[in-house]
């Protein structure tokens, strides 16, 4: 994907992640049609440092900066909403934040919770069942194997979730969307 | 400050802060005159959640939502640099969340050298010399005391920094930002 355009996501599903200098990877987030990736450096006329992935067929359409610049010229209420979904991922960026600096089952919780929210937004049929892995969970929350499964142990055990062969079972969303909000020790 | 209103600072500097639950503060970040501060909630029309604390003398103007909304329908370059500036601020959102997501020598020079880059570009005088103590630097990266005063000592021996009564002195802050972009262990 060239680093002067954005995709406007109609269909489907990606997952954005980064890698870190010494290759490590990290997921930064899923994004659900309909949806916009890619605004940031179309914006900043940075280069581009994320990889996108599709999690499943999708359907979108390219546009390029030119392109974009005139439609927000001719529609300032295009340009409004994507100011105001900026500041949505800013908000959202800030809690993740503070969910990651506290503790571990604090991060995950937050992490379920707030995935689970956008799949509801997006109309989905099955929100309560995460497309996510034990490797996906580290890469998310960059925490180590052993913690990811002390944890999940944990949340299986409030009956909060359950994992089925590469997916993750919401049980209490609700009540997970609150340990999501507990503050606990540093561990 | 009322939650439908922004400020723009003029001159000085602010600290943005959150507070958790159960009544831990998180250090969010500062803000540097000429900046924006509540543009978020103002946008999102949501509550407020954050705390802004000045620290020193500041000079702000207080701009109604109203008055927001009238003066970026008159002048579509004052949005487009909004949406600008939110783009830039979730891409170094997240930056911190993967320095964070690092040990913890790699999340303590990312918010030190980050906080330089913006003390340079608000034409500081001494852009070196950050005011942070151990408990700013805590309630930064939600770190304990023991681990922030295991970390600067050995920032302090690699001749990177010195702390100097309540302040921080970068001594060499190109080499502290090469260790904010280098991954290590989990600690």
């Amino acid at each position: 994907m060239p680093g002067d355009a954005l995709l406007l996501l109609t269909h489907g599903s990606v997952r954005v992640t980064r890698m870190s200098v010494s290759g490590r990877e990290r997921v930064m987030g899923d994004i659900y049609a309909p949806g916009i990736v890619g605004e940031t450096a179309v914006l900043e006329g940075g280069e581009r440092s994320a990889t996108v992935r599709a999690l499943e067929d999708v359907t979108a359409l390219m546009l390029y900066r030119d392109h974009f610049d005139q439609i927000l010229r001719r529609h300032p209420r295009v340009l409004w909403n994507l100011a105001r979904l900026l500041a949505r991922r800013v908000t959202l960026l800030n809690d993740e934040l503070i969910a990651l600096g506290q503790n571990t089952e604090t991060a995950l919780a937050h992490v379920l919770s707030s995935l689970y929210t956008q799949r509801v937004g997006a109309g989905l049929a099955q929100p309560q069942i995460l497309p996510l892995n034990t490797q996906d969970i580290m890469n998310r929350i960059s925490a180590s194997r052993e913690t990811v499964a002390r944890v999940m142990r944990r949340l299986e055990q409030q009956k909060l979730v359950r994992t089925v062969g590469g997916t993750i079972h919401l049980l209490d969303p609700q009540r997970l969307d609150r340990l999501a909000l507990e503050s606990g020790d540093l561990d």
